[in-house]
């Protein structure tokens, strides 16, 4: 299993998915300011995994607070801190939510077993994380023919999550059925999650992997070499419009285009139930230095204006089938993601 | 007007478009097989270029022939050189064949006459490729609406030919009229063509410019922030599927899904009047480290497979028009384009 991050004793260890795959360096964090930064640097992303890297935030946060007597003061400065480091990833929010209501129903505790409950809230949702996309691969892997070529964007991978992955992780499942398969990889600018992290996993795992500039996608789409499409998501309204890295819009236009099916995985909590529609999810607008340069340094002048949207929406009309831990969700959404997610908490 | 390449006494100099922006470094090539290596590893790249390159190759091969002895076979040799450096730009093959048809025609005179009218020709040929794309400017522009914003992708400008450019070209034309617009370049993956070259040559013209990575268009498409899509061309079937820079059919798969037109700019020269339809167009397959590597440093494992080929095809009912220097081609092409052919053999 690969570290994308760990609890350990009182800090966070994460793998810096700048630096993969050429190093494989480990950053560690003590306190709940550093993770805000590992989040917004990158040095962790993939909705899943930013969820639980907040949880630890969170748990960090809480082990630092020295007297009860500031208590909801320094929790809700630590959730707001956090709160604000990605605006997009469903899962940031909904583990927050998670680690507040958990707060909220242990604040009668002693400071000491409010912080030992909160560690092992964290805990737990990263324990969690990895069995949902261990059930994704099960609901998911029957979607996958044997001899089909998979395209996927970005990395939904097991650096996107607790372990295995969404998107991969319904790869992984089916590869490990033993079907016959082989993965396109879409390089995914600017940030390079297909040619850095995709085909670093994929590659350690035995599955093969091709990489693709981000414009090949439609020309072996239109030659007859993809057989699917499935990505990840970063937050999906409730009629099953689906925001995800900039560029997977693009692999479902494609995907229409050419009679393919798209599939998206993703646990439940990167659904808002909140939210009926794309239009409301906000799309993060990053620093245009990571479109003018790759790698420090500069593939263009450095007066020239840039656009460096970090994800589209990917409207629910595109999508063949949303894989959920809880089985697949086919059209409509708004019903079917709904009952998926009732049969979870019945089973709680 | 920027140099892309030019004849010097018997020299050709040529802005070594790997090195661009950052570096203005120019190359002189002193006999073919300097050229024929230029156009390999893309110090010069751009189809009308490349045609033009190709014709100065003629000529510094003839000028160096010692005796007439051998002149036949030394031509051969020479053509058949230059003739494999590249495969898919028809301007090229176009080039070669006016240069040999010049060569048979004057082929009884003395070596210096001959060698004389040879340089001529190439000089013509690089000429009439400016003149030719005003002159799709000036056929073009009118496509071009005040406030536009214009997707193109790759780099079909002044640098692709011996100046202003074919989609460029058309964009320089709108511009210089007195229409408001906005350029948005795909970078264009992997030699970053939108990025280096095109953003470069907008930017010292004044005409807006804005960058984006390739897989944001479809995004950019979705929000209405999109008005027309006009690229370039490497080879034209008859019938209108247009062989350019790989990603360009998937922005013509974007522009019909958003209902926006999507045009190609192109000399008659581009044009294969002999193959029916794109299934012949032969598509370069380059350097799989091209992919793995940027400015020549890793971006994933060395061992990790890769595709790259340079161009696709997009099919002629994608093609909203085609714009030459005779006038605006509608389909059916094989129609409108053998008229604008016929027009321009009439004028001469």
């Amino acid at each position: 299993m690969l570290p994308t991050i760990k609890w350990d004793d009182k800090k966070v260890i994460m793998i810096d998915q700048r630096k993969l795959p050429l190093e494989e360096v480990y950053v560690e964090c003590f306190d709940y300011e550093e993770v805000a930064q590992a989040i917004e640097k990158m040095i962790i992303r993939g909705a899943p995994a930013i969820g639980v890297a907040a949880a630890f935030g969170v748990a960090l946060g809480v082990l630092q607070i020295k007297t009860r007597a500031s208590l909801h003061e320094e929790f809700e400065r630590i959730y707001l801190r956090l709160e604000r480091t990605r605006p997009t990833a469903r899962n940031l929010f909904w583990a927050l939510e998670r680690m507040r209501d958990v707060f909220l129903e242990n604040n009668k505790l002693e400071l000491s077993s409010l912080q030992q409950v909160l560690v092992k809230e964290a805990i737990n949702i990263e324990k969690e994380d990895l069995d949902t996309n261990k059930k994704m691969g099960a609901s998911g892997k029957g979607l996958i023919g044997d001899g089909d070529s998979i395209l996927t964007h970005c990395n939904a991978g097991a650096l996107a999550t607790a372990g295995y992955g969404t998107a991969l992780g319904v790869i992984r499942a089916a590869f490990e059925e033993g079907k016959s398969l082989k993965v396109y990889a879409d390089e995914t600018r600017p940030f390079l999650q297909g040619a850095r992290l995709t085909c670093w996993e994929l590659d350690k795992d035995n599955i093969p992997v091709v990489l693709i500039a981000d414009n090949m996608a439609g020309s072996l789409m239109q030659k007859g070499e993809i057989s699917l499409v499935i990505t990840g998501a970063d937050r999906i309204a409730l009629h099953g419009d689906t925001a995800n890295k900039i560029g997977t819009y693009t692999t479902a236009v494609l995907a229409k285009e050419h009679g393919l099916p798209f599939y998206v995985a993703a646990p439940l909590s990167t659904i808002d139930f909140e939210i009926p529609d794309g239009s409301q999810i906000p799309i993060e607008e990053r620093n245009p230095q990571e479109i003018r340069e790759i790698d420090g340094r500069l593939i263009t002048l450095p007066q020239i204006e840039v656009r460096n949207p970090a994800f589209d929406v990917t409207p629910a009309r595109y999508i063949s089938a949303i894989i959920t831990e809880a089985g697949i969700a086919r059209p409509p959404y708004d019903k079917s993601l709904s009952l998926l997610k009732n049969k979870i908490i019945d089973n709680d």
